[in-house]
């Protein structure tokens, strides 16, 4: 059944009460970071709203934060509890008079990094991308490492790097190295890239020494944004064997500021490809009654062009099982902790989450709206990538945008 | 000139005066955690003994904090001035009644972890090192890889599972497959290692996209430490191509209680071995007065025998030859970022700072003290880490112990 809300919103608005993604803003007129979900074209301020409907002094301090690490950390049970509290402070219309004055247009607004991010992962679950990089970076040998398809591969990148939607980045300089040049150069990037990913945000921390299933997923991780891992293709190919990417990715990742809860997605639930080699028990979801693939539709445009629709659907791996690999070693999760799901790309042209796929390393470039070309992102371009996914009774889970324009190097 | 202490320390006092690390501490009696420095076998209280000599309020905040972090933030010349000022409490005998009574023996105190980790990068800068484990790791490849000696290559490690000293590390669990065998099999880490390392510590911050030149390191890192990178050498080497190491490396990585100020290894300061390809530009430290090579030699104990003496004189890479790397790409760092110099090896027998090195993959098995032998770390097993450095004049400048003892891996 759908809930209506008093604010009276078209059905297919990406920010129904279906949804109710959490951020942080500011305001012209206030410079306090405060903690809020989108709503319409507004925004809600939880803690102003929880304080006029009289809530409990608790539940106040999670929620006048200024970021939403605090709420992130009380775990599944008060997430649940809040997101049907939000839910009824905007349906019953006997508390309208109380809750409306809290919210604010979107416009009016200014959206903060989200979270203090922990620890950064990133991950590299799509067949379709992996392969694709194989055969760019490693010509002549197997596209897929032999361990591809035992387990999720991932890497830490850099927390501290991790900017808000907006934020510009500076085009990175370092040393490149075409394979048929005598020795590296330096300079800045002549191949920079974008990576369309899909993030998940942990709240509930874990134990050291203590590993997490696959079942404890959703009492770990609190909502989904979206990535843009920037990627400089000609760095990262002179300096990852053998220990990985460092600097070609560690100067920038964009985040979308608003995180959907994972409440919001149950509709998005579908089950993901079949796999063809069977995965060790702490990775095995083919009994689950509700593995973690999801129906998310993103798309990527370059200077207002959309050059990519990227099928999250297509994913080999799902989060829940990156989630139990990570942390079957031990390695322990706190709150803010992000990682990230690799590159989403599908199996069809079009529908590549990275230039170096879409345009085959420069081979086939993007033609964009004014007519101009793209083998790789150029000074001045701004790439916003935008998602989707279905919401209960035919609505629409919204999940805003990550966006980013490249400023020339610094000399 | 030596300036002797109040407290009459013997010259070879691995705490004398000259010293002066950091350090987080409680005591049974106050649980709130002090910053403090080691002098001879005692700690002294900062906080405390600024109040008692009457200092501003400014210096008293930063010193009351409970971790290094403000401190850290406050830049080079604060450092500087707070380091003088220590040494004028602990050397000018009209001081030492209001002084003393700050001082708590290093028994009866329980360190933490001395800073909030921001981003923990490792490097691999011992040409000695990388060698091997290219040996090791690609039996049949040339050992180097052809970036090696171009840039110091590094990766991003987890900074959520760095923990203090003396914090048990329990065996990780994981895939792991011989090249033999036919499919990955789950398990506790059958070959569990070491690595000993030097951390280096960021005190100020630097602005995201602005690449910090090589002179600025001083400007930018507040100490050193003692690292013990824990490795499953089983688990890293299935996981680790294409992206580097990850669930191999992420269990835990250990550091030393204090951080030894960069200022008190000016003596220690040596040139690095000769390069012999020429460093681009950024890297180059040739027609530096003073590179950052530094003679800090380091003992390995398992159970109490020595089986190495790493000689950190011998790296390739110096750290501020990391650093510039580290940013040269417009990442930016914040206070409590750590990067480790990868494991510290040298070029003889008795000097390698990783047991898959020492016993050549369990060829050539360590003898301990009770007779028994080791491959690679077994359960119950304590290994320590220590390293002094040349003072002044003839002093020692110690680094303190970074212990850790092996638990079983939970089923």
């Amino acid at each position: 059944m759908t809930t209506a809300s008093w604010l009276d919103l078209p059905s297919d608005s990406p920010f129904g009460v279906h949804n109710l993604p959490y951020g942080v803003f500011t305001t012209a007129g206030d410079p306090r970071r405060r903690i809020g979900v989108a709503i319409g074209d507004q925004v809600l301020e939880l803690a102003g709203a929880a304080h006029a409907v009289g809530h409990a002094e608790e539940l106040l301090e999670l929620l006048s934060a200024p970021s939403l690490n605090p709420l992130m950390a009380a775990g599944r049970q008060e997430w649940t509890a809040l997101r049907a509290e939000i839910t009824r402070w905007l349906t019953d219309p006997a508390l309208r008079p109380l809750v409306e004055p809290h919210l604010t247009p979107r416009a009016d607004v200014t959206l903060h990094l989200p979270f203090e991010v922990g620890d950064y992962v990133d991950f590299y679950a799509s067949e379709h991308h992996a392969s694709n990089l194989g055969r760019l970076f490693r010509p002549g040998s197997e596209p897929l490492t032999p361990n591809w398809k035992h387990l999720p591969i991932g890497y830490h990148g850099r927390s501290g790097t991790v900017v808000v939607s907006g934020t510009p980045v500076v085009r990175p300089q370092g040393q490149r190295k075409a394979p048929a040049d005598a020795a590296p150069s330096f300079g800045p990037s002549r191949r920079l890239d974008i990576e369309a990913e899909v993030g998940f945000v942990v709240g509930a921390p874990s134990a050291l020494g203590t590993a997490v299933p696959l079942e404890a997923f959703a009492d770990h991780v609190f909502g989904v944004c979206l990535v843009n891992d920037w990627s400089a293709r000609d760095i990262q190919a002179w300096e990852y064997v053998p220990l990985g990417p460092f600097l070609g990715k560690s100067f920038a990742t964009s985040v979308s500021p608003w995180v959907v809860p994972l409440d919001a997605l149950a509709t998005a639930r579908v089950a993901p490809p079949a796999r063809d080699v069977e995965p060790l028990p702490y990775l095995d979801d083919r009994d689950a009654k509700e593995p973690w693939g999801l129906d998310i539709t993103m798309e990527v445009r370059i200077n207002g062009t959309v050059v990519s629709r990227p099928p999250f659907a297509a994913m080999y791996w799902t989060a829940a099982q990156q989630f139990a690999h990570m942390t079957v070693n031990g390695a322990s999760v706190r709150p803010g902790d992000l990682f990230a799901s690799g590159t989403v790309s599908g199996p069809d042209r079009g529908t590549e989450g990275a230039l170096i796929e879409l345009t085959w390393n420069g081979e086939r470039p993007a033609t964009l709206a004014d007519g101009s070309t793209r083998a790789f992102v150029e000074d001045g371009d701004e790439v916003v990538i935008t998602a989707t996914a279905p919401g209960p009774d035919g609505t629409v889970i919204g999940f805003g945008e990550v966006a980013g324009r490249v400023l020339p190097a610094r000399g």
